[in-house]
């Protein structure tokens, strides 16, 4: 019997056309109907096995009897979850691509690199119109934290080391915090957003740093207060902040990060999921549905990831 | 016997200080005069066996009859070349450091993740308080083409490979230049400055480039004709560049590489040599010289590297 999936969100300005393309040529045998197409189908909600979904508006879930799986487009699940109409049992896979992976391992080696040679200051006094050179510090010199141990951050480390930085990962369960903290120059953080980890990034945790250090958030902006964050910038406490993602987003003009010059801003970029790689990653977690194989990625909602 | 070796130019702002320490400790058998305490010491010019430059004024190696090596600090030898009174039979020595060799490596990932990624124009759009996220593509269909395929060029290579970047390289003696150029989006330029390779980053070079190519020099300010480096980013046809060296150095103010938008300018940084490796290069080959055994990293002087 042919698989009925519910595409519910948003992945992308342009809407579904696109991903739509991928899933079909990766799970042919499959149909996909958004909640309009739904109800011009004639199909009744209990047809819809599964519902693949891109930040889905709260609510869009409800409704459907029969739905075995959620498949998030996005990594992170934090705002799906926070959706208080999401059906309790229906088991939630967040996605994990391999190319996704790449693509934060990317930024995070940009941002390192930049810090650790530091090419943001010079960028800085270019726009002074200063020629200053700074002492040059070998990789092997630079301590290098990465918050979260998942695929992301497993790939981080991987491109890291090779080029002698001294990493040291840490996941929530995991060894105490604040002894790393003091020894790490560049905090990367890839956490997934948990009631556990919200505010992680805090005065307590910047003043266990030693002076200097630099802060990379590629995670959610809700791990950061961003008062404290603001404060030990302004104190000359840490040095700089590659900023991914904020609390409000797109993050609203006349916010003290656009202007900082010890901030560096990106637009929530860090990792965009990747429609190629995705739609194979969502194909095999429906097919593994249809014949009864155990689903990959599954979020532990207890965790909360 | 007791090497005497005389120290010429000046490896940095505080002169000889630091890398004296480390040259001693590296060849403690040796000792070192510059000019000034040669002339203060007594002894014969005669007495010296070899010379280690920096950036050494034109002159700085006359009137010395038995000097059988010329050990530079610095891995470009073509200001030392230029100078008409350099001994004509002194075999000369570059620097090959390994240590710069990463460094050098690390500038150029930096400057092609930061390219592939469109870093610098998120930085741009940071300043403009615009949040606006532009497709997102893989490593993989990025081609960079590596100008100079010595040591450095090497590391460049290894570094980017295993990231996924399409890479190709080429040798001024190798391939013709053009078919390369036609498949490259990003050239990162490390040859040598000879009288072959000056001036080679000009209009044709630049026309040869697919429209959107960026390029990263690296090496020298003079592989570039600077008039139709600007024009070709005026028109639209090159995307960014991130010059590090400059036909002038420091670039005077009001050169428009200053202020250019398209333009990602550092202050000759890109890899500085490291003095703690590079004293045991210069040792190893001042033992080599008293051993009379081969000398290494030996400049062609027809080839001008």
């Amino acid at each position: 019997m042919t698989m009925k999936i519910l595409l519910a969100g948003e992945p992308e300005a342009a809407g579904w056309a696109r991903w739509r393309a991928r899933l079909a040529a990766a799970l042919p045998e499959a149909e996909w109907y958004t909640r309009a197409e739904l109800g011009a189908s004639g199909l009744a909600p209990e047809d819809i096995v599964a519902a693949v979904v891109a930040s889905p508006p709260p609510g869009s879930l409800q409704g459907l009897p029969k739905l075995r799986l959620v498949q998030s487009l996005w990594a992170g699940v934090d705002r799906l979850l926070a959706d208080a109409t999401l059906p309790p049992d229906v088991p939630l896979a967040r996605m994990v691509d391999p190319m996704m992976s790449a693509a934060m391992a990317e930024t995070a080696l940009w941002a390192v690199l930049a810090l650790h040679r530091g090419f943001f200051a010079y960028q800085r006094r270019q726009r002074e119109g200063l020629w200053q050179a700074h002492a040059q510090r070998r990789a092997e010199e630079v301590r290098v934290l990465v918050l979260g141990l998942g695929a992301m951050g497993q790939a981080v480390r991987q491109r890291l080391e090779p080029l002698g930085y001294r990493v040291q990962g840490w996941r929530r369960d995991g060894t105490p915090l604040e002894p790393l903290l003091a020894a790490s120059e560049i905090v990367v953080n890839l956490l997934p957003l948990t009631p556990a980890t919200r505010g992680l990034l805090d005065a307590r945790f910047f003043a266990a740093l030693p002076p200097g250090a630099s802060i990379v958030n590629l995670a959610r902006g809700a791990h950061v207060v961003d008062a404290d964050l603001l404060a030990a910038l302004e104190a000359g406490h840490l040095r700089h902040a590659v900023l991914d993602v904020f609390h409000e987003e797109p993050l609203p003009a006349g916010r003290a990060f656009w202007r900082h010059p010890q901030v560096t801003l990106l637009p929530h970029v860090a990792a965009l999921t990747d429609a190629r790689s995705a739609a194979a990653v969502v194909a095999a977690n429906l097919r593994a549905l249809r014949d009864g194989m155990p689903l990959a990625h599954l979020v532990d909602r207890e965790r909360a990831y």
